[in-house]
């Protein structure tokens, strides 16, 4: 097999009360599944990549829906490890109101690919013939030998020829920034196409900077890497959010602008890692301008469908990236 | 049996995932039942008009379950004409949130009534003791037969002394604009009150004019009619609309205004049937003017509730064309 | 045992359709309990305090559903009086969106509660060590018996030396101005804390000012009261909100502020009661400030969940009260 | 308008915790509407009589929720009484399993069928046309009122020429056995046409005999009456039942039996309605016996499905009294 | 790729109202998808074959909804064809409680596949390295050219040395018993292996004999055959069913039996062609014994779970299959 | 505060499919909380003892989740030991249908309860004024810390005159037969009162007999046990189970019985705890005999409806007790 992308890290079940309960008021939850790799392997997929997801999965019901859903989409799921220990990890996701915000609860230790060790995946096979290699910054931050067995796979993904790109993605209930920063800029040396936020930069790699473009300046010069994309949100309030991205092009020190969304937001949970997936499509297709325009319009979209990952079509992007208006499409 | 209004066309079995939701992820779909001459109908009953509906339908329990749904509105469904070929059409409906419009996929083809044939309806019986006879543009849209016998039933209407009013309601799936304006402009000839939007006035007649009055009052001319109804939507986002429409009186030419109302949409199918349907109990009751606002207050309750028809009482479009407030009502 | 609050009044069936449905649309209705003073209860012990619930219930599978739903908060039920007799109040409502408003139909006559007598419950034993003891004005404007036992309710904790709240929370179905007056008036002149709006002050009392402040002053001067807090609601729309509120401390003639906060309203019942909650609670813990405060925090919550009662806690109610913003809290 | 059959009676709302669940679980509740005189009504409109429900109703969302499921079924409402006071009955219904029976908590106490005057209907007009009248033994048990308002109704039907038809069903809640004794004789003194079943014939008249058949034959003696009906069922286990009836033509002194169905019960309340409607339709068509058959075929199916109402075709009727067998019908 | 098994034919949406509702009592239907082919590829997948199933699809959400289910068990989609024009076939189904059967709508006129033509799938690619090619007499019963496609497609597996595997699956609303015979004749002399139940042998090719044994016997000598399989079922109840198959091998004329069954049915549909994916896996990997006892097995499983297709594991068939017990597996 | 019985054990989440799904088949699940110690300590609480629950919980939603759904049956909670730390257990649940048993998926490793160590419950406090302690062989298999924390209860009870009360319920995915027989011998020897199955004493403690009679007798001499009662359970399907219980009083030598009850099953688990809770309630009141009966009574009734609590009264036990038929209660 050929791949135009392969995304690593943890897929995990989501459980949601219905129609904005608190969890305490349940009587029933929704269930999706979930995680940064798996997200942007869904969004680069529906814009035409041939992908695989690598995770490690406990042999049961759970592990089987996970990998049920991904295959839904048409990724390859020949690699993922499976282990009869273990567990699937879960969150639990709360839809907020202004002024509630919505709130996940995890409940993730002790998963299968928390429990991970470099030599469970055959990166060698997998990466034999591959375009782009994907993780994020929760993957390392699961557990010491999940970090080990990422560094493996980006420095597999290296020898390969392979580009490393990185979405930062820094979880405080996993790391401390002390400990995110150390692995994470070791990390960052070997990947080519950075995604973050401001915030995050932060937090991580005590960069700052007086704006979003500098940010992304700063921390293409401190890593050497070839692309560095940062969205933007702004809140108004729980169901309307303005959201955009940009990107900055090392190579021709520029920096790309997709449009500015205003969203009525169904469900944030995984716009950022649509971002990445939509992204990288665009990347393959016509280079970082037309990755920042999908990806801002696939994460849009996602926004306004329920579940972590996007439920859209390229002409859907292109029809909004178009401002193709409002009325009813019949 | 004596009728205020008649109307004459096609209901499908409208098919919805819920919660926003797109088809690819549902598990199950909101059934709702619905199209322009049931939804003018209901409106119209609601308001106290005695009302027929007449179709072609399939005898098999979905052809059964648009009968029902007609009945349980108090309308006379005597006179729909059964059969046990054909299918009952059917359309789904995506729910969408800014930037994602909602969209329709229509699955109405070889419908029982694209198989109506002239003949098929008693014209001379139900037009007796009528009014009004009310159809729209989808109609003769569905098939040439469909088309032939839509005007028969308009040519019966005129014969009988029934007012005929039409909704031009294009829909470019169905037929062309050459086609339609072919027909329409047939059909439009024996019409006495017209209902349009500025848009499909110029799709079907190449009819434009700066203002939305002179819209109206060039349609009135082009084909000698009493009224022209047009209304008016501006979608600032997929939840929150602006409508409210305006009626053109050609016998004293003089423009009618309704408010304008803030919406929250909850569902906005059918508010322009919702429309006909409160301005021609409106029409009956106390004139043109009347009319307009009755028929602005009850499509905008429809679409504050889910379905495609509007369960609102005479009560509630009092209350919001007073400006009753948004307080709770106990 | 010894309580920090004891509250007395009708819990009721809620009955309402899903999804913004009218009641003539439902299939089915979703079940919640409340009533303003198991509302205030609920709040008061959901922000730590040691709270009784009295009432009277038919002893049935829907009475013994509000006696678990109240303990279910951890709310002592033990002095609630059960009968054979009566039957169990229930509403009904309608869930609304621009422009049509909250609808609630009520079908609470010949409750148990309605047909308590004064001496149905044994206030001196519920009194023994208690601080606060709150009713509303629907207790008495159920039934002259209702207001016969209210009034000894109230009199007893006078007696005991139980500091008496009243929330005026006018239902003209229930009883006319003229009545209200009349009963009220003998209540509030034993109540030590008032909780009002401008336009119930007004019809239960005559009472109106040019200012929120003013009307809290007087009647804080008619009726010799310790504490008057009122509440404000704009609405710009039915699914957005703004809410505040404030109170007059007579002993310093001070008014005390708390932030206002734009609302998505996901259910605005019984926020009025939240607030009375959760100032009890925090007048208990710090006085007035604190209390208006927690008040506003925990009410504004509240109607960003469905149900008459609020699951919220502490530490979010600090979180909104400090501005924690409206990102997802992992 | 002229009229197979009109029945008269109260219909209630229907809250049913889904799923087995007891109330004290239940967080929705499904709604349906049912009442004997409206489910034998549905059951006779289904099989093509003519048909009119005739009640006292409350003007509300809950009252019109009940006119539009009677209008549903194609059956005249026009002579419905509205009023704006009382209330719409309701009862609660568990569903069970062996060794817990179904169980049923109502809460019908001042309706407005319940408050329902002599006078209130103008039976002359409605018996113009008619062949049949149909009520229960509900009916006048409901108040005082409902009793004289029955009789009213059953000495003008008499006056008219209509066959009284009438079903004991006797309801412990509402009366005793000497008071239903008193009411019932004098009713079934002007009945033509008895529905019991052999327990109820021995609380409400103290008649008793060795055989169903017997019961039958000492009824038509004692009452002069042209047909008794009995129906049987016998319960193995909640979910499983076996369910039959006889009827008894007094004219040529012959019992007619129908077959015997093993039902797997999806919902029995109703059933013994459905039978009414049934045979009532099947009396008209053929006679007594045909009656018989179409009252238990009818209502074995009506026990297959949710609701207190029969959705089912003649069709179906016929394939389960010919033992179509339970292949899938494709 | 290489495949064990390839299937052709057509997959509809099923709409089924849930909890016995009728149809004309839904407001919402319940959504799977399946058809005889792809039923049999999932169950075939899920007992570990590579399989690919090849159909014609309509682009749109719907099309992709049947591509994504399908995808979602690991099965090849690679060789749809896909078309902008027809629809996507639905079928309507009511479960039943006895006396009232299960019962099916069709609404599958004019759907993709049955707008297929000779050449529109490459079967030479398909067939490169295929073991066994599944369709059924439901596929060449679609359509006039969807018959030609499926001759060419049998000519091109046994061309390419895959075997032929045909269920006869007999539908009366599809063609008449000789427009079947006649192509079916066709197509089971091309067959290796026939999938049959006596009724469906007697209809198309008017076979009779006095045991199960026989009727295999008797289509094996009649067509050439390897392998006759026939399932068997008796129907006590809707809800009980008994269960079971026979395999006849005509190289060593002998006949296979699996267990015997009793079933507590959950849903029905697809059992036939789970049978048919089972036995296919059964039989690559140790024989026609194996195939009936893994196919009886794993479609006994099928009918304890909604919709299709088949969920189940190789583990729970063998445990089945041992006589496992139904205490709750922890 | 004095109880009639304190309860020691996890609660965990309970997940399941609704309608009979499997789990890689859901979209949504079911939500309710379960354990033995709870399940028994709501059984004891619905028939009217005083009791209290103790554990460990975490403090979060999913904790206070759990604490509420205690308190709301009225069962004490103030000495539940919170913690910032470990996770709340969940576990799978799918329901099956012959021959597909009910199937449960543990998730329960590292929760709190499992983290609990000696000293974390003030037992001194706890047993001051109490009757019965319960715990099950459940408690210590969920780690070394919960087996040495099980022991401090169970000696704390015997120092303070609390009878102590054990259910075997041997759980082979939490511990090997020689580890539980082990800790459960050391248990036993401390017991008054033991609950067992004949599988569970001879997998625990090797003890087997030719009748459950003698089972239970044996387990009686060998730990000098007060009381033994053994559930019985035969499974002809899975829907359809044959259920009752035996205790041997050894004080005077006798067997006592309760009545054998063929159920229709909804949800079988936590019906041995149901047993518990009921006997317990029984014996209090009236002795061994009793508490067989109602016991028994209690637990039939809880496998008819879903959860793993019975929801059930006094009275409705007496009912089935009494044989009282399957007819509807109204």
């Amino acid at each position: 097999m050929s791949y135009d992308l392969v995304t690593f890290g943890e897929t995990m079940l989501r459980l949601s009360p219905p129609n904005h309960q608190r969890l305490e008021q349940a009587s029933s939850l929704d269930l999706h599944v979930g995680g940064s790799e798996l997200n942007a392997a869904v969004a680069a997929s529906r814009l035409g990549l041939q992908v695989a997801y690598v995770s490690r999965l406990t042999e049961n019901p759970l592990g089987r829906l996970i990998r049920n859903k991904t295959r839904e989409h048409g990724i390859d799921t020949s690699h993922i490890a499976w282990t009869a220990e273990d567990r699937v990890g879960t969150y639990y996701m709360e839809f907020g109101a202004s002024p509630r915000p919505n709130a996940v609860i995890y409940d993730r230790a002790h998963s299968a690919i928390a429990g991970i060790q470099p030599g469970d995946i055959d990166w060698g096979t997998v990466f034999r013939n591959t375009k782009l290699f994907y993780t994020s910054g929760i993957t390392p931050a699961l557990s010491t030998s999940a970090a080990a067995a990422t560094k493996e796979a980006v420095q597999a993904a290296q020898g390969a020829g392979v580009k490393v790109c990185v979405d930062l993605n820094y979880r405080a209930r996993l790391w401390s920034q002390a400990e995110a920063r150390a692995v994470m800029t070791d990390i960052a040396n070997s990947t080519d196409i950075l995604f973050a936020t401001e915030e995050d930069t932060e937090r991580v790699f005590g960069i700052t900077a007086d704006s979003y473009e500098d940010v992304a300046k700063r921390l293409a010069q401190t890593f050497e890497l070839e692309l560095v994309a940062i969205t933007l949100r702004e809140n108004p309030s729980v169901w309307k959010n303005v959201w955009t991205a940009i990107v900055y092009d090392a190579a021709n020190d520029t920096v790309y602008r997709a449009p500015t969304f205003e969203i009525e937001v169904v469900d944030r949970v995984g716009s950022g890692d649509s971002f990445v997936g939509g992204f990288l499509a665009g990347l393959l297709e016509g280079g970082a301008e037309l990755g920042v325009c999908l990806g801002v319009g696939l994460s849009a979209l996602k926004q306004t469908l329920p579940g972590d990952v996007c439920f859209a079509t390229r002409d859907e992007v292109d029809r909004v990236l178009e401002g193709g208006g409002l009325r009813i499409v019949r």
